[in-house]
């Protein structure tokens, strides 16, 4: 079946490659995904994966090669083909600007690859899908100013106004998790079911002492370990506790960032839905926003503001 | 060869087992050391793993068994016999009280193992073996009062008033480097030689951030990440300010607790050195122990305060 549509929208992850076809209305056409992610293929591999995915979908304009808007760890320096950061502060209208054009076999397909945005001058910092995201965040709410937070693995925390971004910094919060998890003596303490009925009491304890001691992590870390040898504490709690804590931790040390006005969180549902747990115990607000829509917007808005 | 000896120290850590004999003049005799760490035991092993490294080691009083007196992770749960916690804060001086006596086949040997020591109520805590080094420097050092630093895969902050441990915290630094270094995105950074020149002015320069941001640790480790991206930082410079950011914030957030006189440092040379420096950049002191005399000590202290 063939497909036409004005341009393609594309968020290729580490995990993941997302296609989304956007017709002439502007509309979404169709949704494609396949697990062809970054850290799966090797940089001859990436035409293929794309033309793959974009198999039947021809370009409304005919004669024209199809436009794919791509945005993501494509453009790492272990990806597809690098495409340099923009330093913050910048204005992400900027991205487009910024993008590399791939080369493509046969002429059908005409990609370019966003930047991702860094940060120097002792602050070393780097980001490459969530600008994108910003910029969504920014065209759908126009006028927004203030601190965003984006949980995940590598957690981002973005100061934005309006479309600039301003300052950003990284918390390794999900990774530490996981190899604290799978690697560590606190192993012994999270082998077993995880998701039982203690897990939330021992999210919500964790959160607490996170938030009120998070330059203490280096020794709460050990609670969990000493909690399940001494006070019979079963892998649900510790699992909840080692998640509130850590959560509790990033949040607690960046405080001083949030302000009055709510707290964007763009996410995975469960993942946000813990952060604006976690916000609310110091009497902030978080706002789950749906991540597809953020980075349909971000990538649109890009678009837009070519040159 | 048979060697007499009025009784045997013993400290059975994780990875080692190490055995000093005591003649009736109070001096060592030998030491005998053996890789059969407790990790690499079951339960059964242990007596045959104490009986072959004691193999020709006779008592002073013939006739009665060879008196032997262990300290460390023997004593743990998943060890040989389990030498129940004694709770902070607590007199060292009642290690001997809690002591254990598995059975040893034959009777020629009679092994006691020392308790470990925890910490409740809202702050969960466990040591097992540094207590026994906690009241070694109490022995050595008569009438110190003060917060005393024992680096390591999980470091011991612990207060000590005379042979009384008041308080007590674990950071989990040493494990945290390790996992870290193995297992997350910053590995990608540290795979090299880790060793060369830019590793002192990475340790310094990590250093000094974990000291000034002890809050910030979940943040400021992405910087090791970042900065060999942007920067070309080089493995050796990541690799010391990896240890240097732990270090300096495990000292930044226990700093609260540095008084005026110096803080002991029971570890590897090598570490405590590291620590000593550390210490240095705010101002403190640090005094680097023996540990194998401090340990000794300890078992000699902890056998003549038998009741």
């Amino acid at each position: 079946m063939t497909e036409i549509v004005d341009w393609v929208a594309v968020d290729w992850g580490t995990s993941n490659l997302r296609a989304w076809g956007i017709g002439q209305d502007g509309a979404v056409a169709f949704e494609k995904t396949s697990p062809k992610g970054m850290g799966k293929l090797t940089r001859e591999e990436f035409p293929g994966a794309l033309a793959e995915l974009l198999e039947g979908v021809e370009p409304a304009s005919a004669g024209a090669p199809l436009d794919v808007l791509i945005c993501g760890m494509a453009g790492a320096r272990q990806g597809w083909l690098e495409a340099p950061y923009l330093e913050a502060p910048t204005d992400l209208r900027g991205l487009l600007d910024g993008a590399v054009r791939p080369a493509m076999p046969g002429g059908r397909i005409a990609p370019a690859i966003l930047p991702g945005v860094c940060q120097k001058a002792g602050a070393d910092n780097v980001m490459r899908g969530e600008e994108t995201q910003l910029l969504g965040l920014a065209a759908l709410t126009p006028g927004f100013s203030g601190i965003v937070c984006m949980p995940g693995t590598h957690s981002k925390w973005a100061q934005l106004s309006g479309t600039r971004i301003e300052h950003f910094s990284t918390a390794m919060t999900g990774e530490i998790f996981e190899v604290l998890r799978t690697h560590s003596v606190l192993r012994h303490s999270l082998n077993g079911d995880l998701d039982g009925p203690g897990r939330a009491e021992g999210f919500a304890a964790g959160a607490a002492m996170g938030l009120e001691h998070p330059a203490q992590l280096l020794g709460t870390l050990f609670q969990v370990r000493a909690s399940s040898l001494l006070s019979g504490r079963q892998p649900d709690w510790c699992a909840g506790y080692l998640s509130g804590l850590l959560i509790g931790t990033e949040i607690g040390s960046n405080r001083h960032l949030i302000g009055n006005t709510a707290v964007p969180l763009i996410g995975s549902p469960a993942l946000c839905a813990h952060y604006a747990q976690v916000l609310a115990m110091i009497g902030a607000r978080g706002e789950p926003k749906d991540a597809t829509e953020i980075v349909l917007a971000g990538l649109k808005a890009a678009r837009s503001f070519a040159v």
